[in-house]
């Protein structure tokens, strides 16, 4: 037999039945909150034209983009996040009722250098509100990725919060107009620390000395949230505090929405590396895993849907990274959800005996549990094994001796206890063993 | 503001919230139905190395693949099926334990013209089951399909059987070595007609008229199953048999899986039009919808995974496409499934009364109920009006009066009544309207 290798590109992950278990259930757990807060699902394409996506992300972003031409001769792309595909699909929908809530869990594409917690094929959970300037907005952003991160039972987030127009007034003191560049370099921060934005500050983004000294010593700044507020108010130009006001009136907000005041944290020094945020910019970080990155960013756009319908459309979202979220918890003492159990495997005694066994298994699926009968069902030892490597809670007998007296041997296989009772009686055993 | 186009690819297509209620559903019972029978999931990612798939399909297929060359050099390609790939996910995890049986529910691409129930993306819903050659497996593929099916209340399906052993035997007796082209002109009987393939067989797969002609009407043979397998005895050597052996096993399964005889029928016109089935090949049409195809395909395919293994690994599964599948049952009378319905729009007296609103909205949701306050909460109207647009199911007011009283006035807003009640009143009457 002529063999081909089998290989699977680096970045890109299969996930085995028990990887899938805590995968799905994030999955599921976020549909359930984002619901609960009223938004709605979307699917947009995994490709998408590349002059919808280009031009929207900065050069270090679009540089990682799937791009390619099609059998057709399309310029295409595998899309780079969910967020650029929504502002397509609000473009091509105008009669979207606002402010529109849309959920969406879709796979993305980075052709960046995986690392620990980095992927170049991973899923987001996205919210976003669209079509409002509401600051409540902003706020349920936050509240419903907390909400998520707590109906998953991580311990120890923070969610990091700033606003791109504090940063913008700073800049502008300092005389620099374009800070697209000087974003995408703050973003490293966490990532290649203080003297390795500094040089990025200086190469890059072309900025002197004492600017880059200003800039990041305040981007530094720690405090109490509402002193913070109040230093940087004396910090920049009187006509331009709006965003300050802005960031004041979001934390106002997480107070009505609940959020505990634990879970989120000003941070100066988040810009956020992706060129449309125009507002408030989210992450999160665990504490105890820095070295994982955000886990869950977002922020405000005001901009990005205007450059597809020719007027402005604002809007903010979040978008949690499950499989960044799930690489750290594996790491860490957090436990996973489990598949869920397989109830019974019913043992057949040859081929003559598996339409008795399928029978079996039939009701038991019809009672709502999960039954199977192995389909190497010549020799009971292989079943047995079969079913112990299916981790199934029970086994399911009904042999010559069983059928004389009208019963079935059920075995807990777990206790290692079995006892002979009718049909009916171990359906309700098993159901009432499932807990 | 400068422009940039809003389009969308051919052949993709976005799912906005009202589309979203039917395929969420088919996806949630695909997965109860595929673990009812021990089926479990599995991921594999969207991007393959081109070598990995290539191969395999047969020319009609691999010119329908998405492939380019990556960022970093390499051939790529979008997975065209999930079967090859689980073949890949076999070859490089040797200590699965054996039989895997494991389902899939992922998007796959093909190039091909879009057509009614035919697009360039779409989302297969999988089962296979790996490492036996028990043909109770091929029944269960069979029984898995019809139980979906069956629990999505599709009506008015047949699955059609066939074996490709038998169409060999029978090309064999006519001299014929090389099935593969035979089977892909063959495939296209329903789409193009009798005379359609005729000619396809003599330029295609140049064929003499008279084998053609023998091909045809071996193809077209109807009648009781177990009739028709008789004659097609009759028609081959003695030495061939086994194929008709092979299905006379697998009826008999079907019939212990409680497989109604309705559900399926023998139709020796099935081929599939892809190159590495070997041995039962299924389809699935619609009786009243014969022009979307097959809705639920699959087979045997015992020679692909030892492709990359080196050594032989039987496999069988099935497939059911979920956007055919629904394309088909929205242009039918059958009832798709609607939204999950928001259970409350809380009233806001403007910016002050937000944070009361957003209390309510938090004691509805952790009562596991769906509430939203409007982001546009300055006008009472407007609240109201976005309630009606979101099909919430209640209103919720606390007003002045009302706080007076300590009540919430309950809006519902389907019978168009109203009465004041404590809050923890009105929660378990919102639950109690959820039926």
């Amino acid at each position: 037999m002529s063999k081909v290798a089998a290989r699977r590109l680096k970045g890109f992950r299969d996930f085995l039945p028990d990887e899938m278990a805590a995968r799905i259930r994030v999955m599921d757990v976020s549909r359930e909150v984002f619901e609960s807060f009223g938004f709605q699902p979307v699917e947009t394409p995994i490709l998408e034209y590349s002059e919808v996506l280009l031009g929207k992300y900065g050069d270090e972003g679009e540089r990682q983009i799937y791009r390619f031409i099609d059998q057709g001769g399309r310029d295409v792309c595998l899309r780079f996040d969910l967020t650029v595909p929504l502002a397509r699909l609000v473009a091509m929908n105008p009669d979207l009722p606002m402010p529109f809530k849309r959920y969406q869990v879709g796979r993305v594409f980075r052709g960046e250098r995986p690392k620990r917690g980095r992927f170049r094929e991973f899923v987001q959970c996205d919210i976003d509100i669209v079509g409002t300037e509401s600051l409540t907005a902003d706020a349920e952003c936050v509240a419903v990725g907390a909400a998520l991160l707590d109906a998953l039972g991580v311990n120890g987030y923070v969610i990091r919060l700033n606003h791109r127009g504090i940063l913008n007034a700073l800049l502008e003191g300092l005389g620099i107009a374009d800070s697209a560049p000087l974003f995408r370099q703050l973003d490293k921060l966490e990532k290649i620390g203080r003297e390795g934005v500094a040089v990025g500050l200086s190469v890059e983004a072309g900025l002197p000395t004492e600017a880059i000294d200003s800039i990041l010593s305040f981007a530094e700044t720690r405090g109490e949230t509402l002193e913070v507020l109040d230093r940087v108010s004396s910090m920049i130009p009187e006509n331009r505090h709006e965003p300050i006001s802005e960031v004041r009136e979001v934390i106002e907000a997480l107070a009505a929405y609940g959020v505990s005041v634990d879970s989120w944290t000003l941070d100066l020094s988040i810009a956020r590396g992706i060129d449309y945020y125009t507002g408030m910019v989210f992450e999160t970080a665990l504490r105890d895993q820095p070295e994982f990155g955000s886990i869950m960013s977002g922020g405000r756009y005001d901009g990005l849907i205007g450059m597809m319908t020719g007027r402005p459309v604002p809007a903010v979202g979040i978008s949690m990274g499950l499989d960044r979220l799930l690489a750290a918890l594996a790491e860490s003492s957090a436990a996973l959800p489990a598949l869920p159990t397989l109830d019974a495997v019913v043992i057949a005694f040859g081929k003559e005996g598996f339409p008795a066994a399928q029978q079996i298994a039939r009701t038991l699926r019809e009672a709502g549990l999960r039954a199977e009968v192995s389909h190497d069902h010549h020799k009971v030892g292989k079943q047995y094994r079969y079913a112990s490597r299916k981790r199934a809670r029970h086994a399911v007998i009904l042999g010559e001796a069983e059928q004389a007296k009208s019963v079935v041997r059920l075995k807990d296989l777990g206790r290692r206890t079995e006892k002979e009772l009718p049909l009916p009686e171990a359906v309700a055993q098993i159901r009432a063993n499932r807990g």
